[in-house]
């Protein structure tokens, strides 16, 4: 029996599978819907399987061997509530190891190096590695936390848009471009708002990017105050990951580094891999570990001998 | 038959009705459950027609006599959505204006004179009487406006607490106080975050504005920030509404002042009596143009001959 492992980046919008031999080499590579293990843990299981049968399939190899290979799974919404025992003995794969969205992340970021990453999309986490540990700061979601993200600039420009209705703040080119698009009318935005969704509100985050660059004064300002979270928490995170490397991932990661301090613009990398790359990558290294728990301990025996 | 009329103040807890002669003389009061008309109008035109009825009985007057009174209505919830025709039809008055739960609020607060009302409770709102003409700022709820309300400044205080737990920003003791009552975990602030209403978030500004006046920096920043757009609000509310008067009502009016500049605490001015005594002044108003414009025009038909 050949030996596989797959990697699983599985997130709220799509699930995404690769099926590589022990070394982590890609044999191929699997597609499905939505792996949410917080809101539907029985489509999630559904999906993940699904992206890995498609993968077994893409590499030629019958779909059903998937119960013989070992998954790392990389997983939106694992922090929260605890999902992942119940999502874990209901998956086909021989091992299961369930971990964040953003580990494999950071693992297909900076590869096994130690360092910091910043998601920088919709919402906002921030990770490093120092010393082979792994650290976390935000990634807390709209409500309380997040801030930075395209999700909090939306909201912002938003409540800015109204304060502008009211006569309370000056407008500019950014808040007039939202105004316009509610027809001036206040009940219409303040409904919108409270319909929306976090990725409702990120929709509008480019536009503030847009006009910052052309220097309209009202986005400037917003786009300021999210920058001075973003540094802020970059302060707080390579201060554990160090400073010789510090990678940007998500929609805003294009956006951003113009408005970063120059310590931080300084250390920028490119990432090496994609989240998928990571999981690939963090499956061979504890499919290595569990071969040599496997082996009978020869080391252990000749120290003795 | 004796002419009554109502008035009613009807808000999200309680209703508040008081019976009165034609001239506003308050003959009675009735309190019963809450009013509003967005979240449950049904039960809302219940609980005013309950409140009237006991303040009929409570002056002595046959409950059914609310038929024959004119009655004027405060009501939170009037701006959003168009409930407000399906409510005044279905009331057993003999005649029914339904406004704001803002405008009896000012007609309490400074009679018939022109000046300005801040309420700054949970959420924010100002107004203005300038000509006889009512104008509103803000008041456009918790997810983008009422800022330097109770709802904003609890919100931003978990936020920063927050921020603290992740190392971002230093601590102090007012997100010292959060962080042990939530024992640090902060998946446990994040949930309670989640399943906050505005009034939950509202109960912490207490906190922010006892810490700010013990000189804790973070209270300070906190409170700044509120007081930041209040301020900016009382100067484009005072804009209209001048600079001879202005009344701060709703639960943070006491604690508010010491943080407003100069200019606005200059001309503050106690409120004349309260929102119930507003919708009683204004029925009484409305009864006397009714009688007004029932009677025979004997001025035009003078001013003709």
């Amino acid at each position: 029996m050949a030996d596989f492992i797959i990697g699983i980046d599985g997130g709220g919008t799509s699930c995404r599978a690769a099926v590589a031999d022990p070394r982590g080499v890609v044999l191929g590579r699997g597609k499905s819907g939505a792996a949410n293990i917080l809101t539907d843990p029985n489509n999630a299981i559904q999906s993940i399987t699904d992206a890995a049968e498609a993968a077994f399939r893409d590499a030629g190899l019958p779909p059903e061997e998937v119960r013989n290979a070992d998954a790392f799974l990389g997983l939106a919404g694992t922090n929260v509530g605890n999902l992942t025992q119940y999502v874990r003995e209901r998956l086909p794969f021989r091992h299961t190891d369930i971990d964040s969205d953003g580990l494999i992340a950071l693992q297909g970021a900076i590869g096994d190096a130690d360092g910091s990453v910043a998601i920088l999309g919709t919402g906002t986490i921030f990770m490093a590695r120092r010393d082979g540990k792994v650290h976390y700061i935000g990634g807390w979601g709209f409500t309380i936390g997040d801030l930075g993200g395209g999700a909090r600039l939306g909201h912002a420009l938003l409540q800015e848009a109204l304060l502008v209705h009211d006569g309370i703040h000056e407008g500019s080119a950014v808040t007039a471009a939202i105004l316009d698009e509610f027809r001036h009318d206040p009940t219409a935005m303040v409904e919108f708002a409270r319909l929306s969704k976090p990725g409702d509100f990120g929709r509008y985050a480019p536009l503030v990017f847009r006009h910052a660059q052309a220097g309209d004064k009202g986005a400037l300002a917003l786009l300021q105050d999210g920058a001075r979270s973003v540094n802020e928490a970059l302060d707080a995170i390579t201060r554990i990951g160090g400073h010789e490397r510090l990678c940007l991932l998500g929609g805003l990661a294009p956006l951003y580094p113009a408005w970063l301090e120059a310590r931080h613009r300084a250390i920028l990398v490119e990432p090496q891999a994609d989240a998928l790359t990571g999981a690939v990558a963090l499956a061979a290294k504890r499919h290595k570990e569990r071969a040599r728990d496997d082996e009978p301990r020869r080391d252990e025996a000749g120290d003795a001998s």
